[in-house]
């Protein structure tokens, strides 16, 4: 007997969904023995459906129509957005449906209540596709890592950031001009706030926090730093110092509580993240017994995307008559750490006018917050141009540099505020 | 109630297994909800087992007691080799045990034996440990692509010749002293053979292509070449033309055959591939939906390994009541591609005494044959020196190549056979 799917929303992923249902059920029948089939497609824009061969399929513009339909036993959901998708997963899971979504945003908002949802009318919720589009990482976490504590993960997990921070890297280009050409291309959505904020990453960090200690965080505590502040200056000074800029979502375990944070860091042109370009996504993960592994692959993208809703309908097809598996197990309560807690280095970008003993007072301001340099670039300019002095900290802790950077910036010959970013 | 496992072998893999299981249920509950706890060890060398605190496990020299245990129901073979741990496994399988094992080798040998085995007896035969390690590339490959068709396959499989390959790259070292070095360190088998000729490496292969394609690949039709012949002029005259050279496992899909092939090959710097550096293994797959996707981390050692063993008990665990997962469909019987048929590029390095029109008539015979040149080094050297001439192809039929070079070695001022490398 076939296990039949419903597809809600024939959009970009949503119709990536019903070609490869259409397209490859042989190719998964070969691999599992598993007989999948599309059964019901929901959307209400009826011309998005012209481009499929649907002979034998139910389409409704009514996706309560489709989860009542008693031939649907895995619903998907790739509407997208909030509101309409919440109430349409919890219809489904109250109805005994198993449910499969792409929706980091909601999983980031609502997943413990649809988790518990789910836990209590004993179906699945599956969101592979959530988190890094087409890499397995929630499987990577939730089986392949299972016998690990996770010590850390360090993600590129919004395409659009890291193509704009690639071609600003590669080609020398300021953010502003490599937004427009990422927009125009498709790259970028207008408005770009959610990815280039750091919200959209955010959410996946939310989901991979949860995930990898089993315990619920917070969205409103995984702090967000987007790209929108860093330059082609910060880029060029980066690579001086062997480095690349790239957006991560990082969570680690320090000292009893979980760092959950989104921000712009360095990373060394020899660690493998620095190799990851372009719209590509990946996943570096650290464990007591595995030790490092990488996953890499499309964050995005219609097919790609599509693949990994896919895998989360035939996982749910392959177990058969097996207990259904909970989505996030919330069996610990961990704080999360305060970002003012964070230790590491720090890439420090003073605008200053050129006045004697300008570096001497930095440093003397950094030295009394406890904040030592490790090293230093500064380069000659033009009478009258501002000057940027470049410093990179030796290991500090965040709340002293955060500090000493407002002392800094309150000095009279300081003109533009300090340019902060961490490094890996 | 929670799933007994049973650890035969307690050498390094299996004493890592029986670490985690002691040390890490914890963390394998709070992600998933299950139990697992060891049940049972066989090993005839008691000294192996004085480091561990086994009280509430029994302790058998004999691995038949540990098979008939009733309160074993996953059996792990760790011992290695192919006799007895066949007969194990056939054993275990027959009592209606599920099985877990990390035995590339015997995989490769009796795979079809053994899979038809755990068919017929409605049990799971699991080995994500086999290949890459701690890499999830069988879950991967299994579960996460499901969807996809896969294209093409390139692993790095073999962490003793990745080591040894890297500090030939980064040190300019020779072949002799870095195998040397590494098994001082234990890096490297004594002897290395299975190794640094490949064949562990083709048995990953072999594993890998009759996964992606759901077809029988006899071992003896996946085409081998080792990393012996390899010299640091090599890897040197590699790094000019921008490319390393790394031992690879391919499996591509080509007209209707698989290609199933280890062989050195030069990857470009810029690839992926090529940060994969020291012992460290990665597989890179592409595929129709999900595009290029890599895994990456550590292809052997104690717990490394052991996570995965420990992953693949996890799975039946956690699947409770479910239908068990055939090990291999082998629903195709895709003929194997003859290594004539490869297209590609190839670097040439001749040996050649130094004489007028040396280039000129290789170009010649390279020319009868079809085979044309992309680029080419040949450097100065001392009167009386051989000289070292390096071309690299165009994309040329592999037949052609080898006749080629064939009817160049033959001709009188070739001193040495040509060194004949393909390129990715």
């Amino acid at each position: 007997m076939p296990i039949g799917v419903g597809v809600i929303g024939a959009g970009t992923v949503g119709g990536g969904v019903i070609d490869i249902l259409l397209a490859n059920t042989g190719v998964i029948r070969d691999k599992t023995g598993a007989e999948v089939a599309l059964k019901h497609v929901a959307e209400l824009r009826q011309e998005l459906l012209s481009d499929f061969d649907l002979s034998g399929v139910r389409v409704s513009p009514d996706a309560a129509d489709l989860i009542a339909d008693p031939e649907v036993q895995v619903v998907c959901e790739l509407i997208g957005g909030v509101k309409a998708a919440r109430t349409l997963i919890l219809q489904a899971l109250e109805a005994g449906k198993h449910v499969v979504t792409a929706n980091k945003m909601l999983l980031a908002m609502h997943g413990r209540e649809l988790a518990e949802a789910a836990a209590r009318n004993g179906v699945e919720l599956r969101y592979e596709a959530a988190v890094a589009g087409t890499i397995p990482i929630i499987k990577a976490i939730r089986e392949g890592l299972v016998a690990n504590h996770i010590h850390a993960v360090y993600g590129i997990l919004n395409g659009t950031c890291n193509y704009i921070l690639s071609r600003m890297t590669y080609e020398g280009k300021e953010f502003d001009e490599v937004l427009k050409q990422a927009q125009a291309l498709g790259f970028a959505e207008t408005p770009p706030d959610l990815d280039v904020e750091g919200h959209d990453t955010a959410h996946k960090c939310q989901i991979l926090a949860s995930l990898c200690h089993s315990s619920y965080v917070p969205l409103e505590r995984v702090y967000v730093e987007g790209i929108t502040r860093i330059t082609h200056l910060d880029v060029a000074y980066a690579r001086e110092m062997g480095c690349l800029i790239k957006l991560l979502a990082v969570v680690r375990r320090v000292e009893g509580e979980i760092e959950a944070r989104v921000h712009p860091m360095l990373v060394p042109e020899t660690h493998l993240l620095a190799s990851v370009r372009n719209e590509f996504n990946a996943v570096y993960i650290e464990s007591d017994c595995a030790d490092a592994t990488l996953y890499y692959g499309r964050g995005a993208g219609r097919l790609p995307t599509a693949s990994a809703v896919v895998s989360d309908i035939v996982d749910i097809a392959v177990r058969g008559g097996g207990p259904a598996r909970a989505p996030f197990q919330y069996t610990h309560d961990i704080p999360v750490r305060d970002i003012g807690l964070l230790e590491g280095r720090y890439y420090l970008r003073l605008t200053t006018r050129d006045h004697p003993g300008v570096l001497g007072k930095v440093c003397t301001v950094l030295g009394t917050h406890g904040v030592s340099i490790a090293s230093c670039i500064q380069k000659d300019t033009a009478p009258g141009e501002p000057v940027h002095v470049v410093l990179m900290t030796h290991e500090s802790v965040e709340s002293s540099v955060a500090a000493a950077v407002a002392e800094i910036d309150g000095l009279e010959f300081i003109e533009a505020p300090t340019q902060l970013i961490r490094a890996l």
